[in-house]
């Protein structure tokens, strides 16, 4: 795919929706791949996804040449492609802190691994919860954080500790050398410009919905 | 705020990026009134989130006209102005299905109900749930989905129910008349156009994460 890519990708950065979209894309593209349909046009690609098939054309041309004249994207080709962008061509070891309601179905959540996100540590302060194994994982004490990402290496570090925790837990992971944090807990964080951070508000879903029921027709 | 109001907000349709950003503003804002802040400049705004000033006028200008010269915004202001047009400034029923681990974290996710967003009902369909109280709510049978959404006015409805048991969940929905669907099961369900959807996908914002972390300086 590369061989004929016009642009440099390093030469504009590069917005956030964009990159949202990728990730809209490539689970599309998946579901497609399981279906064992071997191309798409941008036009249906982004129909199924509420976009224009300009967009979509826009979206990808930051990162190559992807489409074929006349046939379209071919899933097979692009699935990777786009992972190879987003970075989850391999897997990522990622620390999992907090084993409350949330903690626990996320560890569950299938979707992670199938993405190329492997949580590879489960930390809690409960000694309740500590040395017990939840969805195959062993719970271990959240004293030993910082060893524990060493050892084995986590970049990635996911929050689900009550509020007032958050903050100590982003330090310690900060200290430990992960390179971004997912932070579910519902209070902003503070960590190093370096550090990349997401925060997830899930009432902000909500409102997305309200707006789109109170604006019929007046979003797109 | 809306008598120096010079648009009309049904003459162009919002981008939905906008309307996601109307909720990063309103929680900024909201954070800014706890600390008793009175006004804040679309520069300060703007950088605590990471985009220009020049984004943070140009979003909220859909809507009308919130700054004042010299001044910024009115915190105690734009904050219902924003839930106005977010159309959260009054209470929404909402329903949760499926009280596994993520139904059971999300029925004690405090931010629903600051944002404005009252579940009202919980429903499983597992007999060891139904008649327990989780988070407060008692769990009702999932086979009483239709007449409880007709009986307490339910408007949202959160599916949080495994993924082969989503589908047949939204349409129950769908059925007893919800304006929108939150769908938190890894699967892609259909509706009709008239209702809205958000899926989501926990695993997209690892994905972002994923992407800043190997693009560093790439990504705005």
């Amino acid at each position: 795919m590369s061989e004929a890519n016009p642009k440099q990708p390093e030469q504009q950065p590069v917005p956030k929706a964009v990159v949202n979209r990728l990730s809209l894309y490539l689970r599309e593209l998946q579901h497609l791949l399981a279906e064992r349909r071997e191309t798409i046009s941008s036009g249906e690609l982004g129909s199924r996804l509420g976009f224009t098939d300009a967009q979509v054309r826009k979206d990808l041309a930051y990162f190559g040449q992807f489409g074929y004249p006349g046939i379209g994207y071919r899933c097979g080709e692009l699935v990777p492609a786009i992972r190879k962008i987003l970075g989850t061509q391999f897997e990522w070891p990622v620390v999992m802190v907090g084993i409350g309601n949330l903690g626990h179905a996320l560890l569950g959540y299938k979707g992670f691994a199938r993405q190329g996100f492997h949580i590879v540590a489960a930390l809690d302060s409960d000694p309740a919860k500590i040395g017990t194994t939840v969805e195959g994982i062993e719970v271990a004490d959240i004293s030993d954080l910082v060893p524990i990402i060493k050892q084995k290496k986590v970049r990635l570090g996911m929050i689900a500790v009550p509020a007032p925790a958050a903050q100590q837990v982003a330090d310690q992971m900060v200290e430990a050398g992960v390179d971004g944090i997912v932070n579910f807990a519902p209070v902003t964080i503070s960590i190093p410009e370096h550090i990349s951070l997401v925060g997830v508000d899930l009432a902000i879903e909500l409102e997305q919905i309200a707006f789109a029921v109170v604006n019929r027709g007046d979003s797109r």
